[in-house]
């Protein structure tokens, strides 16, 4: 998340709302264009992720997920890890192998295990876009107001408790790593030690790219879960510059990646930022499905 | 989703931005306060549910463990729908009997089964909020408009292949049945017959609440299955009016829903529009966790 942008959703915030589904009141008028960064409600994407039972729901399922999978799966000892191998395609994955190494578990950091509430809020209520210097005193300083997602104690709990070791990559910055294993540990998810069970950018020549601490871990471990909000937290190969937005599609609804999810692969909700920020109108909304009312 | 109200993430289109967790430039300046309605890009939580690859994973995943569970419980005879039985409390569940009835999974349609693509681009494009006037339009016209969600079809067509009937349970009109039976019809989701497979909002006197379309599905259906993206798809007492935020926290979290979801209930994202758009700071930002970097 070390570039995280916050855009359109955080720059409004507010505008009275009518509940969907629970009432047949009409909706509210339309509030004005320009609502003051101090309004009443935050912008619906925040709303959703960080306070709604729908969003709790899917999260706390998909820590049920790993856990059942992780459990089921170290029964046998799988031949292959989940970390793609150097070369291979995720349209056609083939992977690190598992040999004897010890199991454990990879997850990214933020709106994976943890929900950044500080920062968002800050940047929310504001109307501000992100600022890199803020979320650097973030990372230092953020320990005790970021909380874990719903159900992530308890999911990193019983993989520790059956014998798997709980990995953290994330694209927190290695000159803060004290800040972040005070921030993991401050929210309930155990002790992480940076190069050891955090890996970090900076740690290696990569920078952003996960790819080189996944196989760096990799080499140490079997693992068996790999957890995040985006699909760089799976493959590189989904992050490639210029990458077109088809292909970005098609290569995360592939064959061999449809294999992988919820089957070592799992990714978390995560409508308030992401690589998809790039998308524009003609990327989300084909256009042979345009409308309009007449009037 | 009759009562739809779509809001701040609507009001403020496009404002540049910069990938997450794909290459660690700089963000964007702080775009205008109040950009203009054509501006480049979709509000973010339109980015991220209609065109990102990482919701197209988190929907295609959720289709996959329909299909999977589905053909799993019906190979042997349940003794109990997934219907709340008259009476009995989420959070201490008991079912309507399943007897010798026909297999039946029950569905939202909207942001569930299909994406309302012209709607939404429309109101998104207009920073205008919903219209009830607009969205009457809709029911009746956008057939060929709307798409099936990723794996939507395939989902539906598994479930019949193994014998199960499909049926839609929403919020859309009585009045415009036609027009929902073409909508699902040009998406590809096959036939749907208004009072046979197509309940809607007007078909009794319960207003929005579903529930009672359910209680009449499950009187001729072993319902094994509910769908939606929103608690009020499972049962209304999510929906109480003025239920407070935190103890609809808790049922949807209790004990008895949690053995529920992905076991019978399954839940979709959507952070587009939904009754927790009347969450406010507090209620999705807990004042403990709030945090000021020191300037």
């Amino acid at each position: 998340m070390r570039s995280l942008a916050l855009t359109a959703a955080l720059l409004l915030a507010g505008c009275a709302s009518a509940p969907a589904e629970v009432a047949p009141a009409p909706p509210p008028a339309h509030p004005p264009a320009s609502a003051p960064a101090d309004a009443a409600k935050p912008p619906v994407a925040l709303q959703y992720l960080y306070g709604s039972p729908e969003a709790a729901v899917a999260v706390r399922a998909t820590n049920a997920r790993i856990v059942d999978y992780a459990v089921g799966r170290i029964k046998q000892r799988p031949e292959d890890s989940v970390v793609l191998a150097p070369g291979a395609g995720v349209d056609a994955p083939a992977f690190e192998p598992c040999g004897n190494k010890p199991f454990a578990a990879v997850f990214d950091a933020d709106e994976t295990l943890i929900w950044n509430l500080g920062p968002m809020r800050y940047f929310a209520e504001r109307g501000t876009a992100f600022d890199p210097k803020i979320w650097d005193q973030w990372e230092k300083t953020g320990a005790g107001k970021a909380v874990a997602m719903p159900g992530s104690v308890d999911m990193v709990n019983a993989l520790r408790a059956a014998g798997i070791t709980v990995i953290v990559n994330t694209n927190r910055s290695a000159a803060n790593a004290k800040g972040s294993e005070d921030t993991l540990r401050a929210a309930g998810l155990g002790e992480f030690k940076h190069g050891e069970t955090l890996f970090l950018m900076g740690d290696d020549a990569g920078g952003s790219s996960k790819d080189g601490r996944r196989a760096t871990i990799a080499s140490k471990y079997c693992v068996i879960i790999l957890g995040g909000d985006q699909l760089g937290d799976f493959s590189q190969q989904f992050n490639v510059k210029d990458l077109p937005a088809a292909q970005r599609m098609a290569l995360a609804t592939s064959t061999g990646t449809t294999a992988l999810w919820d089957k070592g692969w799992f990714l978390f909700p995560n409508p308030v930022y992401g690589p998809w920020e790039k998308l524009g109108w003609d990327d989300a909304f084909p256009s042979d499905k345009q409308w309009e009312p007449s009037r």
